[in-house]
């Protein structure tokens, strides 16, 4: 069985015991099951009798992978100056795209790509288009892809919204940064973004606010505004002082219409 | 090859393309590479000549499993009046708790068992002992556990600190109530977490703040604060007022010493 | 000499003590003085020979009168529901209205009258004009100039924009409510506010903020935007959460144009 | 009557409209009434026909006095870096400081002076005293009294809580630095304050916060807590970001106690 195979393996080589095994109970069956597990942990459950059993040996030296964090540190990745979503403000936005009902996600003004890596490790089964203009942003974008490879992030260099017409209608649309462009790239994801899909954009100011507001009430789309301040003690700072970042509005909006001709 | 058999039963029949399929490429060799993919996206790749391919059939009529989303919301939960860790600020605290690194986390004062289900939903490989004293709660609990399916999470009927001795030491520990017992629960916590893992408190009140903060000072370990401020707009509010949460202090501390002899 | 008077009227009477008395030193002179103390100060300075010495005396049996304290807590006001600027909020506008440089001021959407009432209590000399068109609130304004005995604040009964139209010409516009007719009362106020006059909305909707930035913005005033988040934890309150109030946005714009022509 | 009076000085003479002017109405009588304004205002209200009217006529060339604004603004003040209680939070805080109702006060830790000298202003008939021990911010400190010729206000060059014993007991105490010695100056506090006394304390820090609510707690005074999170959009910032300031809590307890025996 392989709560069996697994201590015996255990038992010649302690160093299995992090690598990762799929077993696969009663295939085909009503009672099929397929789950995933530690060596380690996985020779104390009990399986069906009828079970295949995968496990992936790592070459002999190597590392077993770090599980991601969830919320990366901003450390982990390559960037330019303040050019990034930080972690706490990155999994909020996250958590309003609605990624686990889409297939393709624009990430517009992706600078050095901390949301679509985050989304594409959380889903990887989904085709995530990090387009930035800025050559620079778009070399750190492509290093910290290569860094987490995270297959489902497609750098892409251009500028919005003209770049958009290459890419696949999405159905979640995150606006990091817009070069002076929001209103055409608003019009723009207002032309493609399917039915029931989901429109974040992080507002630092009370400009972008205002039009990314008026715009949705526009279109007559449901919409919410979350005002996030936030302030941070860290370890070490002396003296303990709360220092807060710049109060952000998170404007959601959910196309409720049916799908625009275009 | 995968993607022929993928094209070829899709062929056959639409309603597979959403089923889940594993591919195992080269396995045993330098280049060994798993995968997996829905077929109707798994077509369109391409494997190495030496594959396995397992798909996972889906009993007729029933639908994909949906895959959860970043951010359960409340009302996905069976919870009792305020009693819960909201959306937000449980993806705030769940960033610190360090699931990724842990094998044994507690959740005390579990409540409705939102961020013990979520650290399953992202983390299923570890467990998690959801503490409720309150029976009513509880069965909350248990209800929730059924219908998100987590079978990681173990729920706990008992009260803190007493009914911590019988679980196994952990590597995070998360507090969402006390029952007035908060200082005998921190020392539990300090003997029992282990050496780099994370403790993280969510306080309301400057009394909660006060006690948790000067116990890690206490302890010598490294700690931060985060005073988090969220208002909502929600869609149909009239007037569009942002309507704020209660001021919110998340205490997170690193246990950066040799572990206590107990 | 009035030190030398003070002490003898103190000798006779300690209960003048508390009574307050001018002092005119050297009238018409290059080195003329005005000033003004209580008595039991007063015996202790040194005066011009050459003085008028005034000394009001309390009817007996009468305490003198309590000084206004800065920021007139909500309490001391009749008021409807939540329909009052409070204590902290009310300051941070007066603070921002100029009031120092102003003879006349408009608190339009008056309600109870805090704004102006406040406002007279610190700037004696001033005419302020408090509208209001709902009949139960301006019955409850009056009530609150009559406990505050504000000569200077004058209770107007009717609907902004039009009653405006009967006022002078202000240099200072407090708007509290609209009663829908915001962007009337924006154009009302920019033809009439002087040259350096100050504009402040207290907005909670982010609609108000949105129209009254954009209405700056086009008449090209200078303004500012400040965001207000605050949150009590009140004696006695258990458990000792801190309670959060509405985030507001208080905008301060200043005429700095020529005045329009009408 | 005063009114005639004022019309026919202006006619001979418009520069005096500014000029301010006090009427003495039936004085020793029942209905008894002093008032002051300015003449061209004056000239328009009715008075008793017994009355004394003095006029303060300002030397030629000489403008009238501004009168101070409420939130006397920063730029107004000699400072050193941030070492200043700025605009907003100075206004909180004096109106929980209890000014109307107090005849001493201390300003420990005083810095610039600009608590000190709004609360003169405020309250000219009171004595605060200004206790500052760095000998750079003492010399701009009196800079700022000569500056608003605040004379209630004496600057005390010397370290609490040592000097505090040479000053008369409070009924206010604001603490805005305490050079690591807070827990003996709330001691001091606690000792010298007088019955319904207003001790304020601005926190920075969840240290201070801690240490203040604790000995508030353990006196058994009243006391409450205010976080204020306060963010600044200010004219000609590009882009339009609200820029925060640090959180503040500023904790207000009152001495509900009987004197305690000395």
């Amino acid at each position: 069985s392989p709560a069996r195979v697994a201590q015996h393996l255990l038992q010649r080589n302690k160093d299995l015991k992090k690598c990762q095994a799929w077993v696969f109970e009663n295939l085909g069956q009503a009672d099929e099951r397929i789950s995933s597990d530690k060596l380690e942990r996985l020779q104390h459950h009990s399986y069906a009798p009828l079970a295949i059993m995968i496990v992936k040996k790592e070459a002999e030296g190597k590392k077993c992978p770090q599980v991601i964090p969830l919320g990366i540190p901003e450390s982990a990745f390559c960037f330019d100056g303040s050019m990034i979503t930080k972690r706490d403000t990155r999994l909020l936005a996250l958590s309003r795209l609605g990624c686990d009902c889409s297939r393709v996600v624009w990430d517009i003004g992706a600078g050095s790509g901390s949301i679509s890596i985050e989304a594409a490790c959380l889903y990887p089964g989904i085709d995530i288009y990090a387009v930035e203009k800025n050559p620079r942003r778009f070399s750190q974008l492509k290093k910290n892809i290569n860094t987490f490879k995270t297959a489902g992030v497609h750098p892409v260099l251009g500028s919005a919204p003209a770049i958009l017409k290459t890419l696949p209608d999405p159905q979640s649309v995150f606006i990091g940064g817009s070069g002076g462009k929001l209103a055409e790239i608003l019009r723009e994801t207002q032309k493609r973004l399917g039915k029931n899909g989901n429109l974040v954009v992080n507002c630092i100011t009370v400009d972008t606010l205002t039009q990314v507001v008026q715009s949705l009430k526009q279109w007559q789309w449901n919409y919410s505004v979350t005002l996030v301040q936030m302030a941070y003690m860290n370890p070490h700072d002396r003296p303990e002082i709360l220092r807060p970042d710049n109060p952000l509005f998170i404007v959601h909006g959910i196309n409720t219409h049916i799908r625009h001709t275009k």
